[in-house]
């Protein structure tokens, strides 16, 4: 019998309590032992809940108890759960997490703490909820090494975009439908700004580099300026419109970004539509996988999160997946990229006049979606230190207003 | 230092060969020491060729060498690469094969040996190449049970039904030119039947079931039967086609087929085109994944086994994944599909009334592609009992020349 613990009693909580009891004879089937719940950590109470038993207002109560072998922390936020986190570990307990944002700041310090106290810290929950993506790429990163990342990381955010291009709607309304629907938070910043995406990809960056990567550095833009104006343009060539999180690792030089962008609507992460997240790995021998499903959700979550616990408890500790060392990444400037342009205008025939004087004429192609008084273009592959002098010298054209300059998906 | 034997310096083998000395500092790196090749065996010698000094011609070099750790079985085929797995299991070596023949007949019995003499028997490359799919099913499997798989396993099938699809093309010329660009074998018909994706699908389910899964009991049908009418009706509703290997798990009741199905070009394994592979499990909890990637080629299939023998080495070994116990599967009589009918006729009002008498009037849609003399025409969801009696009945028809009858595929 191994005994379990579960820190917050919240979505993910609740759900990592109600799988373990709901699947106890499977668990116990396929493990050999069952894994009992023993305490789940709380400040609320819940009267009449089926936690009522196992609930407890006082963290010692868990790191103090020799039998509880595996603790899960569906807490969230920074603290206390890096306390509890790791003072769990040097207690001997493996510790399992969904919590993306201690993972990012201090899972090096954690998978230090882990090695040297022969348990687990696993965080398989912490990206893309259901899809097993830290376990594979941990297992593949034996023997070869990824030369790219590239993921629709945030449910959310994907979500909101899929309704904007089905329904040809806005962004404020579309968002207050998704927070009806309970698919957005009701402070949906940090899905709609990108930093959840943002600190998904620097978790999968550390992995991939085996060095502390600084989700802050990461260049990160949110889709809370898309319109469906810029869904029409870019259905003219068969494009939608993604969050993107995504990184090219070349040697030591490391570029990445998240950020909404241009892609193929048929093309692999171009389908990925609703709450579902996908994220592609390009590996030097291997190709490319991806990895695709339901990026959120409680059951979705709590189940990567009991799989993990099961995991601890059947393997012994593996070296940390990263090192506090930090990682460098390199400035954008130089990263190369296509833009699909959009802008309003008063005389179209001036304003094409002034697109080329800014921005040349040889490979910049025009979409004409039929909105009166706006263009697009797509500008030829160009740096973004080229970039950012021509967009600024265009912005200054008295004829011309710049609405949205989105890149376009090189990748898988 | 931990030393590796190569079985068959084919293209697998040859590659492994090549992937262990190239990523040999990564691995080392990684693993904490290096992996060497101290023996490959061939029957064939290789003058000149980088592997001389390893190769042997005797098998018994390999399995009496107490160095010898691991052993990557790249030879295909039952004999002799099960009796060679058998020994080197029980000499205490890790075995980790690329072989889905053997898996799918021997798996039980060599994972069986393998827990007893403590060492790992491991076959992620025997399913999908590069892509992992056997780790994550096993780490999900320790908690949630599943309840669909559907994929497309083979990529010889896919890049054919792609190249038809695009170019207008029937499949005996596709055929040959995927023959004359090495993506068909010589001797095509372990995938144009359906047997390899049959195999694959066979060894998944007995991940699933934790039971041996017969595959000569899949029913399988081939895509040699596929022509461009097939793809030009098909497209009429959006759809394309794809050899899919899927199966439905409720509770004991197993139903599982490998069959050219038609679905939406723009689903998940609708997107997957050339040579790639993709598998989907739907999991009680956590919803769906789908897995995706190179489903087969020298180096992506190389890759997966080279990380298995790191992972064989550097975790303990673990319980079978199936016994040797066999599953029941479920006559597929009682399966419900809708199926796109597709048939030939002298006069086209009168073709209409006789399947509107044979297969009723409720339900039937038709599809018009524009082709003169052919019609066709998707059926209300019926059992296939119920559709093989009336299927035969408007074959006996004497206006009607029934040419195809493609299941649409009603999966995620």
């Amino acid at each position: 019998m191994a005994y379990a613990a579960v820190l917050g009693y919240g979505v993910v909580g609740s759900g990592v309590f109600g799988l373990l009891r709901q699947n106890a004879a499977l668990i116990e089937k396929r493990m050999g032992e069952p894994i009992a719940v023993k305490r789940v950590l709380d400040l609320r109470s819940f009267p009449g809940d089926s936690v009522e038993p196992f609930l407890t207002h006082d963290a010692e109560d868990i790191i103090n108890d020799a039998e509880i072998g595996v603790v899960a922390e569906a807490m969230g936020g920074l603290n206390p759960a890096y306390e509890y986190s790791m003072r769990a570990l040097r207690a001997g307990k493996h510790v399992v997490t969904s919590n993306k944002e201690l993972v990012s700041v201090h899972g090096a310090e954690l998978m230090a703490a882990a090695a040297e106290y022969n348990v687990c810290y696993l965080f398989e929950a912490s990206v893309g909820g259901a899809i097993p993506v830290i376990q594979p790429l941990k297992h593949m990163l034996l023997t070869e090494s990824v030369s790219q990342v590239a993921g629709i990381l945030n449910g959310t955010t994907n979500y909101i975009l899929t309704q904007m291009r089905e329904h040809d709607a806005g962004f404020a309304e579309t968002l207050k439908d998704a927070q009806d629907r309970g698919y957005a938070e009701r402070d949906p910043s940090a899905d709609i700004d990108g930093f959840d995406a943002c600190r998904k990809l620097a978790i999968l960056l550390s992995v991939c580099l085996g060095k502390y990567v600084n989700y802050s550095k990461i260049p990160t833009e949110g889709i809370a300026g898309i319109t469906s104006d810029d869904f029409a343009f870019a259905a003219v060539s068969g494009n939608t419109i993604k969050l993107i999180a995504r990184a090219d690792i070349k040697g030591s030089a490391v570029e990445a970004s998240v950020a909404p962008m241009i892609l193929s609507k048929d093309s692999r992460l171009g389908v990925v539509g609703d709450v579902y997240n996908a994220v592609s790995f390009t590996f030097d021998a291997k190709d490319n996988i991806l990895l695709g499903g339901r990026g959120a959700g409680k059951y979705p979550t709590a189940g990567a999160i009991v799989s993990d616990m099961a995991e601890a408890l059947r393997r012994g500790c593996e070296t940390p997946a990263w090192t506090r060392d930090e990682a460098a990444l390199s400035a954008p400037d130089e990263v190369i990229s296509t833009r699909m342009i959009r802008y309003t205008f008063t005389e179209q025939q001036k304003s094409r006049a002034t697109v080329h004087r800014v921005f040349g004429t040889e490979d910049l192609i025009w979409a004409n979606a039929g909105i009166l008084g706006q263009a697009a273009f797509f500008t030829r592959p160009m740096k973004e230190r080229e970039f950012a002098c021509r967009i600024n010298l265009l912005k200054s054209m008295p004829d011309i207003g710049v609405k949205s300059t989105l890149r376009l998906y090189a990748g898988r």
